[in-house]
């Protein structure tokens, strides 16, 4: 297979075969979920464009789409928080990446400066649901 | 605050309040990473839109929306891995939620019988990738 990525086949090819054939949206992009390779914490959630993935596979540095900017994105070249790239899975149907990265500066993943963007969780009941600051 | 969920503020507010303002995209959809609540495995991603996220909150069993379907969907109605939420977080600018939850049934989550849908990982090098089925 030599890049850019095939076309999805049929559901079968798509859940059960060895062919990777990512599915990008309409806005041509895949949506990734971060965790750190040393202990599986949820770290980020980004999106991906065809030539982020790429990037990605090339180099084993994180590259994402900002949607925000509307810009590739190499993560960490402002942070310091670059994302070695230890292994990248992808769902039953393709449209969705787990990375498994090795964050390098501080560790952390997350703008703010916290480790993980998942810092809130929620709680009250439903008449009353608040966001509780937990970095756990 | 009562349901339905309050419109997002301020780039501050979001990331730094204790107001759950979520952000569903222009299909109406939030997507959901879903963790075993055990032992933190990415077991799988879905989307909610503001009726199935309202559900799971008022019921603290998962609802979803299916994008194939076009329809609300309670995981578990047909398989039995009903999945009982023990948590709900949010990420800094609060457009996508990350659930831990115990499954029912045979403690899986992927519709294909395995546990996670994240059952294969990238090999090979850039110019050979590969699917590789590896279930850990």
């Amino acid at each position: 297979m030599s890049l850019p990525f095939p076309i999805a086949g049929s559901k079968s090819e798509l859940e059960e075969g060895g062919v990777f054939t990512p599915r990008f949206d309409a806005d041509g992009l895949i949506g990734c979920i971060v965790t750190d390779a040393r202990d599986g914490a949820v770290l980020m959630f980004a999106h991906m464009n065809e030539e982020a993935l790429r990037l990605t596979i090339e180099t084993g540095i994180a590259h994402y789409w900002s949607r925000s900017r509307r810009r590739l994105w190499r993560k960490g070249d402002t942070s310091g928080q670059r994302q070695s790239v230890k292994e990248v899975r992808t769902d039953c149907d393709q449209d969705v990446l787990l990375l498994k990265v090795e964050p390098g500066g501080d560790g952390g993943a997350c703008h703010t400066g916290r480790r993980s963007c998942f810092y809130r969780r929620l709680a009250g009941g439903p008449q009353s649901v608040t966001l509780v600051f937990d970095e756990k």
